[in-house]
């Protein structure tokens, strides 16, 4: 931990030590030297051993232990009671990954089911940054989930394509990030949202007039010190890295809408954003901004990571930059068997030990995929306990994942097929969602 | 200056005395450290004595001199040669603000020249922060040379009101930036500039599309680090304000506007700004970044400050903030009769010493504003020998300005009564220019 008077001493020693020097000067000097240091410190903090849990909105490495995330982050458990509350108010047997844990904590679901509960209408707000042209497993988590979440409840969901961040943080080209945009646009609206109540937009396309004005209001309220703070920026980073936050905070506020989306006497609308846990710390801003400038916090429903093949179990999310950590929607049945087979298990190194001690299923990356994307609870059940207690071998469970996945990419494939350049331009228009 | 080695030294320190401490951590203090002691040093600049000259875009105070403020900054000298280039290209006599040296300073104005001689064409960029209900005399001075410049080259003007800046700078509700822009807008219409080649726009209106495009792009090339060095931006300052150079920059660049104001095929046309030397901080990093996105550099032509009525000599400059150091638009001749008599000026105590001694006019607000505002060379001479040499007195002075400035001020009256809301709007419509 810090030591304050340690701390006390060091600011002591470098206002003695830049007295000299013209006050101006001063102030940008010690930016300079101490961002110079910060610099050091964030390459550092990059090369550090995989073993260090470290989980921002563009690094998630190291031994992820979700628990202290949570913990982290201050947000909270779901627990088996909002779980079964979540029933009730739809009517619906929950989500595969509500059920099985992998959507885990929160920020005001219960909030968002009060206000459910009591006949008022509340949005979805999801997004995307389009980094490659076709989406893989994990990147399909969150809409599938949203989608449910849209079918369970009936609400309107806005999705959000920041073509702008990837500019940004991955130095794409603004046309090439405009063009995978369009590309993932498509894969989005396979996951079979309703047409009639989902408004997906490019940040390039929608920044300004009243979403711009929201922007600024929430930039106001955040100073570089809190930005740097939340996200260890230091003075390094571009301008633009700045002001992004604020650009992914503002759909979470429903008059960043022209009004045509949502009516005018509803302008304040609540809203639920679906994500994984690693967005968080942008809420948590987007949170502690909102009552500033009088607008309802946004709730979160955040989600584990989503495991690569090649690392061991809770290792890292699947990436989107290793081609072979991931499975893409646009692979081959061929691709799939020959990624699924290389995949990290928690299978013994013979017959006779998996016989004899059972798969480690913690370690065991297909078994994990298998418990997001087998519906059966029955036969996941029977895996769980054959596969674990050696009757099973891992040859078996990969074959299983291999024509669960095949299935899940072939439906995906057809359903993207249907998916027409007007289906997307119809999909991108702004219009009014609540009616 | 600076002692490299000290600074080294310091480093050290802090990184020694830190090193116990997490490394994400780490950094996140050594900012916050840092940014502490860096908003102390900005709140004791801000209490420096009155005669320390302190130049930014949003504080103009202590004993100006215009010529080290050139050298600090880097820009160039108008030389009579530039002057005489300029009228004879234009086949007119150069505008008083020009030929009696009140804009005085210019980056690249040379290279508009060039290109205006070679029969290219190029625009105009100006803009105002509207942070009060009137103009004064100060804000009318930009707009009246930029009219003149649009009348002498034929050429474009665009006009950005920031009225994003007022609500991120001075804390204004946005409404009322709004509505206050609105209102400058007719103030500046009432300069007389050409309809059918003047965009009037304001920048929560515009941002978005392909301006946002560039804003993105500019943000993107300008570190915190070098906003924090231009500007003395520290941590304590909001995102807001890390963005807001980009946005003042990009309409330095013809592509930030919708095509349907620039031709398609000029999309790369070069820019002239005409502004207060308070302003060249913004438009040096936009000329350091041009390059790095093929855009031109936008040349500017630079005025000295326009002084308040009640601050002695070239004392810091007139402000909206402090109505009697100022004359507005709206003021009644009663107001300008008496808000004259009270200027400071360089007469002496009594009618002997000043036909004794002459008054001293480089103190003399009322002749300062006379060299701005009265046509008449000639006259101008005369007043300067017999004022200069105490055989007219400060009274007289004061009179003939009267004089010229309620002519002024009538006359922006009656222009600006005869602008209507129509008017205002066919200004701040985007239609081509370049036809």
């Amino acid at each position: 931990m810090i030591d304050k008077t340690e701390i006390e001493r060091i600011k002591q020693v470098i206002v003695e030590k830049l007295s000299s020097i013209h006050t101006l000067k001063r102030v940008q000097k010690i930016n300079q030297l101490v961002d110079e240091i910060a610099g050091q410190e964030e390459r550092e903090t990059e090369s550090l051993s995989s073993e260090e849990q470290v989980v921002t909105p563009w690094v998630v490495s190291g031994k992820i232990d979700h628990d202290k995330v949570i913990e982290k982050f201050g947000c909270k458990r779901i627990d088996e009671s909002l779980i079964d509350r979540v029933e009730r108010l739809t009517s619906r047997r929950a989500h595969v990954f509500l059920r099985r844990g992998f959507f885990y904590a929160h920020r005001d679901l219960d909030k968002i089911l009060d206000c459910y509960e009591s006949g008022k209408k509340f949005y979805l707000y999801t997004g995307r940054g389009p980094s490659s042209e076709s989406l893989h497993l994990g990147h399909l988590i969150p809409f599938l989930f949203t989608k449910y979440l849209q079918e369970a409840f009936k609400v309107p969901v806005v999705i959000q394509i920041t073509d702008d961040e990837k500019k940004i943080w991955k130095k794409l080209e603004k046309e090439e990030t405009k063009r995978l945009g369009r590309e993932n646009v498509k894969d989005i609206i396979a996951c079979g949202f309703d047409a009639s109540n989902t408004f997906i937009f490019s940040s390039y396309a929608t920044v300004g007039g009243k979403f711009y004005e929201n922007v600024v209001e929430i930039a106001d309220c955040i100073t570089v010190n809190k930005a740097n703070s939340t996200f260890g920026f230091t003075g390094e980073v571009s301008t633009a890295k700045m002001i992004f936050p604020s650009l992914q905070a503002a759909p979470s506020f429903s008059s960043s809408f022209p009004h045509k989306l949502f009516p005018d006497e509803k302008k304040n609308i609540p809203c639920l954003i679906p994500c994984a846990i690693d967005q968080d710390p942008y809420f948590r801003l987007t949170r502690d901004v909102a009552p500033r400038l009088d607008f309802i916090k946004p709730a979160l429903i955040e989600s584990k990571f989503f495991p690569a093949l090649r690392a061991s179990g809770n290792n890292g999310k699947m990436s989107a930059s290793d081609a072979n950590s991931a499975i893409y929607i646009n692979d081959s049945a061929a691709d799939i068997k020959k990624k699924i087979n290389s995949a990290v298990t928690g299978g013994r190194d013979n017959l006779e030990d998996q016989k004899k001690y059972g798969a480690n299923l913690k370690e065991d990356i297909p078994f994990q995929y298998l418990s997001f994307f087998l519906e059966d609870d029955a036969e996941l059940e029977h895996i769980k306990k054959e596969y674990g207690e050696g009757r099973m071998t891992t040859g078996d469970v990969k074959k299983r994942l291999v024509q669960v996945v095949t299935e899940i990419v072939e439906r995906h494939r057809m359903a993207r097929a249907a998916v027409t350049d007007e289906m997307v331009d119809a999909f991108m228009t702004p219009r009014p969602l609540f009616e």
